[in-house]
């Protein structure tokens, strides 16, 4: 009975193949002609741990259709409570009546939201995700912050062959996802409020001189007057580090969700920023060095997730990491230790 | 024949650990009662590549006696052409007539220098090399980032047992010796000059914001005006990034190397800094945290040069990331090459 059953493991295998690339077809055609149900189910795929789903998501990842223009590539940050989602639909919409394509993405490490979010971000941004022209995509899924970042990187570029001209990714603004964020974008825009007070504590230190452009945020009623104070002395910051090796120079704005203020003179902004780093050929190489930052990070969360898939040498990780915590061990005696053992 | 050649081998073995042995605690008693000769030493035996020498040094570094007090670790960075040795030696002295034993480490990953640069350290701080009771040991050798860290790291430790009060780690401000640096000491002191022109461009983008203190140097002559001026500009800075989760609120001083001027104005402030980290916990905390961060990348640098020590892989990985520089591959797409290679 063996060749028989060789030769329908052959035919189930062929099957199963001739499946896999009908269904990766008709995905990235579905893709290509703009349809959001082929996009958010490519996503679905590309954020899949199912090995079957990430055959097919990888086989779509390699047949993409370069993009006919560089669509831009806009992060946003903030830390909570300073009108991000507010800002994303009011701006969002300005994007659409002049006509572009707009796709929203999120990033959200720490969160344990799964399809829940689905909903959460629709009905945070209910005007926005009403457009046509517009695709809103919840948060990365991933156990990893390298898992997620890389399926944010696939999920941009699946939006850019689905022929979306600005890509919009936003993060929550806490612990390392504005970095995660920085370097998959081409520009960095980093929402503030007024009162330098204790909602800038939650702001990694170094994040400031990141970003590409800064909003004062809800610069309006009783805060209009504060919040331009506080763009001079932001400005002042700014301007004492302004020396990039890009030659761009951030600017500080300030913006209102209830008013508008501040959202044409912002997108005048990210324009010229285009318009200056593809005439210095340095969105180019910019793009080029986050592809290689990026190639390094995956490697390097490839052999971190291989060491731990031994749940001996994980067990043995945390004990020493408790160790170090309760300062019985310097992380020089904790490395040797790993390296005797293993 | 074959019983006598085990025992031969076993006494060759015991006369070699009781070497080991002996080396070990004549380096070790020898350090702790302060001979520089020692130190030195024990610091070349860290560096070294040899295994006999990494066996006796691993084991001086788990036998050192905990240091009596909390010596202080400042990170002192710049761009070249700042005056961070004259501003060193000017600083040492100061603190070797206040009665501190200091000990200058440098790191500079980039440089190929070796037994040379001894020479050139001490020939740029002659006269605090002259002193009794000052350390002087030029940049931590090692092939990679992660090697000279370690390398530096354990050095601190030995300067700390040694009964050394300061520890002055200086790096040539380029690439990422800032962030390295900045991940082992306790106070971080940035160097810059006025005139926010080209000489800034070489300060990395985010170093500002890590700084504890920011010095505007060179603060003399006909310079002294524009330092005052670049002096407010830059407190003003500080002040717009100032929430700190430690509490510590970082500022901005002239000095001169010609002068003197500030020194003692920095030393009051580093003063403060560690009363204000020790009060409320923060300075105990950082150590831990850094030994923690520094285990995890110890771990992630073991995990790679173990990849690179197969040729095979390693000129996989450079002709991936020739194809992601071309532009020709994406991250992604070369991570998976790798992957379904290996």
């Amino acid at each position: 009975m063996k060749p028989d059953q060789e030769h329908i493991d052959r035919w189930l295998e062929a099957r199963k193949n001739q499946r896999a690339q009908r269904n990766e077809s008709n995905l990235l055609s579905g893709l290509v002609s703009g349809s959001r149900a082929a996009l958010g189910q490519a996503i679905t795929l590309i954020e899949s741990s199912n090995p079957a789903d990430q055959e097919i998501a990888q086989q779509l990842l390699r047949n993409l259709p370069a993009p006919t223009q560089v669509a831009k590539r806009i992060g946003i940050t903030g830390v909570p409570g300073v009108g991000k989602s507010t800002f994303i639909e009011n701006f969002g919409l300005q994007l659409v009546e002049k006509g572009y394509k707009v796709a929203v993405l999120a990033i959200d490490p720490s969160s344990s939201r799964t399809g829940g979010s689905i909903l959460g971000d629709k009905t945070r941004m209910e005007r926005l995700s009403q457009e046509l022209n517009v695709f809103i995509r919840p948060s990365a899924a991933g156990r990893t912050l390298g898992g997620v970042a890389k399926h944010t990187r696939e999920a941009i570029a699946l939006c850019e062959a689905a022929g979306y001209d600005i890509i919009l990714v936003e993060t929550v603004g806490v612990g390392q996802s504005e970095t995660l964020v920085y370097g998959m974008v081409d520009f960095f825009l980093l929402l503030m409020l007024t009162g330098a007070g204790d909602e800038l504590q939650g702001i990694k230190r170094g994040i400031m001189e990141l970003a590409d452009t800064i909003i004062i945020n809800k610069a309006d009623g009783p805060n209009e007057a504060a919040a331009k104070a506080a763009r001079s002395e932001y400005a002042g910051a700014l301007h004492v580090f302004s020396q990039r090796p890009d030659q761009w120079q951030p600017r500080v704005l300030c913006t209102s969700g209830l008013t508008g203020l501040g959202l044409t003179e912002l997108w005048s902004q990210i324009e010229a920023f285009f318009v200056h780093m593809q005439f210095n050929g340095a969105l180019q190489q910019k793009r080029k060095e986050q592809e290689l930052h990026l190639f390094e990070q995956l490697l390097s969360d490839v052999l971190q997730q291989q060491f731990f898939a031994d749940s001996n040498k994980k067990s043995a990780f945390i004990q020493l990491k408790e160790a170090i915590a309760r300062g019985e061990l310097l992380a020089y005696e904790a490395i040797s230790a790993i390296l005797q053992k293993y």
